[in-house]
């Protein structure tokens, strides 16, 4: 059963409903317990659990013999960044080194508001550690031998959770791989050349134009909205002139902007894309991060020509150091699938099993409906907090699932100043300018929100405030 | 202690040099287990020792009521293939399409004498298995996490056991990788760009050509002896005319054809590669498995610049589902560190703890002696049985190591057509046009004899020996 056919959780939705909507307002009283028992003909423990359910996701809190109050209505939260304006010619900056400093230098934090995954404290290890015993105890070999096809009961588990976006893969059409990056470095190598041209999302993360940047390719960044994502007009202006060989986008809670690329622009961009007979690489790593109803959508949902290759791992929300990852690829199947042969040979017996076991048990919707609850309350502190320490004036996103923010601070502060001022306080975050191949985003930072709420976590954010606030 | 300076071990190794110098001869009575006693002072259990591990090498036999008799000299066997000759320009072959029918076919085959790894049974799975649970033990975050840097315990045993290949490399020198094909990927991928040309043995594993050629390299095949591996004068004339940006060569036990490079040509081919600016990848995947003495050197433990990039894996001698290899990129450490993080992300964290426990637990050496054994053992009877089956003039390579035989048969039997015959049957070999860019090796075959030898498998070559007498 849904988590959302449970009763605690339809009072939820009508009361968060009425929070988004500004019908309840920050400080405004809720019904009593007693109220909500009587009016929705529930027990006092169903209330109570409704309650507190929303007081986890910080929309409202308890006051000490007064009841319940909502904490937060969206007019709090500072504004969000605007759309971005990248240069439309191929950018040349070299993120190498700022990116090797970054490295080197954020190994010793303390706080890790860098981060590109969900902290392990989040991560069901007890669980996955009882998988990875089964697939010894079950799997030819214990996993000695060589998984040359793919394992077959991770493929079945991809195609069956494909419904969820609207997807109706088949086993078949699935390449298992060795983390997302893997799925992206494959996919890039067997669709362009050394000289192609690929689009993507500016700000977009390094480790894709990194990859770009080392078989070849320029990179083409098109302006992007931090809600919606890509500027379709801008993709239609590329291809028109037939600027890029091939497109990457993430299209659910990028990184680093977060934004959701709506249903009708998904549609769009695979249009757009399939008429110019350009192929699109879709990062999907994200997707099962969601803080809404239902899972959203892919471009890989509309696409019925195959031009679309769907990508995933569950990096992001299992294991990452399994490297366990995926590629739909579409009409490319056999080039990509070559080129995962050649590269590979093979990837991790044991570790996809497990993965494949920890999916069939069932055990990965729970692990989600949690770990989506967390994140979302976080989200909520983060941008609270944020919005009251940094300077005026300061834009954050408001993504709507996954783990990131995207803070862009007045012009006259230096992001990488602020990273290394923060770094001797043992806070790291991810300066702007590596998300970029051109001159831009010196103002601006991502946020890891994936690690648990706590004083520390508090105390960092403020700091962060007063170190910009001493830059402006 | 070494095994060779157990009592029972001096023995052999002296009979055997007996055997292999032809002072004695096939049919040949040996001493009796008294005289042995008597003559090297040891006691029966010794004897008895000595001559049970000599007839389970297959050099000699007892005969009941008889004694003991030499069953092997080397004059018994085929003669071994001449020099290879390919043309000195870039192949052009599309070798995709064999392989394809190769590997779609060879799925159901039974007797799988084309594989290229050892069989399941040889590898030491109960002990890998404690050492991935100690693994998940020991790991922070029982191996869920990142291992961004490359396991730093895997690191130091690698550093160890160079030196018993007259190495001395520092555990910062090594980059950990999954597997050794994604080692040799990010090594091309960094050190070539495409249009250049790569010098290569011939004939070559496939996947060095498939790999070299998905990236956008020429190949130069070079000529290659069975015994001494690639040809120093074509090496140095294809240097001196500037035909090769890149080289890679498999310097110890070489697949197919199981050539051991003497120390004298390592040398060489590190001078002329060096003098020439040319990096030189070496795939030292088999040197571990050597029949000899000890572990032969590497063309890195020569490399006094920094220009070899030594490359090698678990995957022949252990758990190639683990995904576990390593490069010791020398000077060129900045860039395949990089291109490695560009394409991949991070190894298997457990899997690359659970192969350093192993290792550090001592394992390897035990593992790797009995391995030795039963795969030179293999080699003679492989070597014997071809001998009698299979059509005169028939050639067979006589390897140092390893465990693949290279066997070239009259020109007009087409080694593909015998494959197809044999499939039938349920048994696979790996015909010899995989192994090349030209038109050549058209009646040359791959066998792996890293298999139990049983009734089937002397069947199965048998068969093979019968159905190529067919072909004559």
């Amino acid at each position: 059963m849904p988590k959302s056919d449970l009763l605690y959780m339809q009072i939820c939705s009508k009361i968060e409903g009425q929070i988004k909507n500004n019908i309840l307002n920050t400080g405004n009283k809720l019904p009593s317990l007693r109220v909500i028992c009587r009016e929705h003909g529930v027990s006092m423990s169903t209330a109570l659990q409704s309650y507190f359910h929303l007081e986890k996701k910080g929309l409202i809190e308890s006051r000490p013999q007064s009841g319940y109050f909502v904490a937060y209505t969206s007019r709090q939260f500072p504004a969000q960044p605007a759309t971005s304006k990248p240069l439309l010619t191929s950018g040349e900056e070299d993120i190498e080194n700022i990116i090797s400093n970054f490295t080197r230098n954020s190994a010793d934090a303390k706080l890790l508001l860098s981060s590109g995954v969900p902290a392990l404290n989040m991560m069901p290890e007890a669980k996955l550690n009882k998988a990875m015993v089964q697939a010894m105890r079950e799997l030819p070999g214990s996993g000695l031998v060589y998984d040359h096809k793919g394992n077959d009961k991770l493929k079945i588990q991809i195609a069956r959770r494909s419904l969820l976006w609207g997807g109706n893969l088949k086993p078949s059409e699935i390449i298992p791989t060795s983390g997302c990056m893997d799925a992206l470095s494959f996919s890039m190598m067997a669709l362009a050349k050394p000289g192609d041209t690929i689009g993507v999302e500016s700000p977009v993360f390094y480790g894709i134009l990194q990859l770009a940047r080392s078989i070849g390719l320029n990179v083409l960044e098109l302006p992007t909205n931090a809600i919606t994502g890509i500027e379709i007009p801008a993709l239609k202006k590329a291809l028109e002139g037939k600027k890029i060989n091939l497109c990457l986008i993430v299209s659910n809670f990028s990184n680093p902007l977060g934004c959701l690329v709506p249903d009708e622009h998904k549609k769009e961009i695979v249009r757009l894309l399939e008429k110019h007979n350009v192929p699109l690489i879709e990062d999907d790593v994200y997707g099962d991060i969601f803080y809404g109803e239902s899972r959203p959508t892919t471009c890989k949902a509309y696409d019925e020509s195959g031009n679309v290759v769907w990508c995933g791992s569950y990096s992001k929300t299992l294991a990452p150091g399994y490297r366990v990852g995926w590629v739909a690829p579409g009409k490319f199947m056999e080039k990509i699938e070559r080129t995962k042969r050649y590269h590979s040979v093979s990837c991790n017996s044991l570790s996809h099993e497990a993965i494949a076991n920890f999916l069939e048990n069932g055990r990965y919707d729970n692990h989600l409906w949690k770990l989506r609850q967390t994140l979302q309350a976080n989200s909520l502190k983060f941008l609270k907090c944020i919005g009251e320490h940094f300077p005026k004036g300061t834009k954050v996103s408001r993504p709507q699932g996954g783990f990131f923010l995207w803070v862009e601070m007045d012009k006259a502060i230096d992001a990488t100043k602020l990273y290394d001022k923060a770094i001797l306080h043992k806070v790291s975050i991810a300066p702007g300018p590596m998300y970029t191949l051109q001159k831009q985003y010196q103002n601006c930072f991502r946020l890891n929100f994936g690690l648990i709420w706590n004083d520390k976590v508090e105390a960092a954010l403020k700091l962060l405030g007063r170190l910009a606030k001493e830059m402006v």
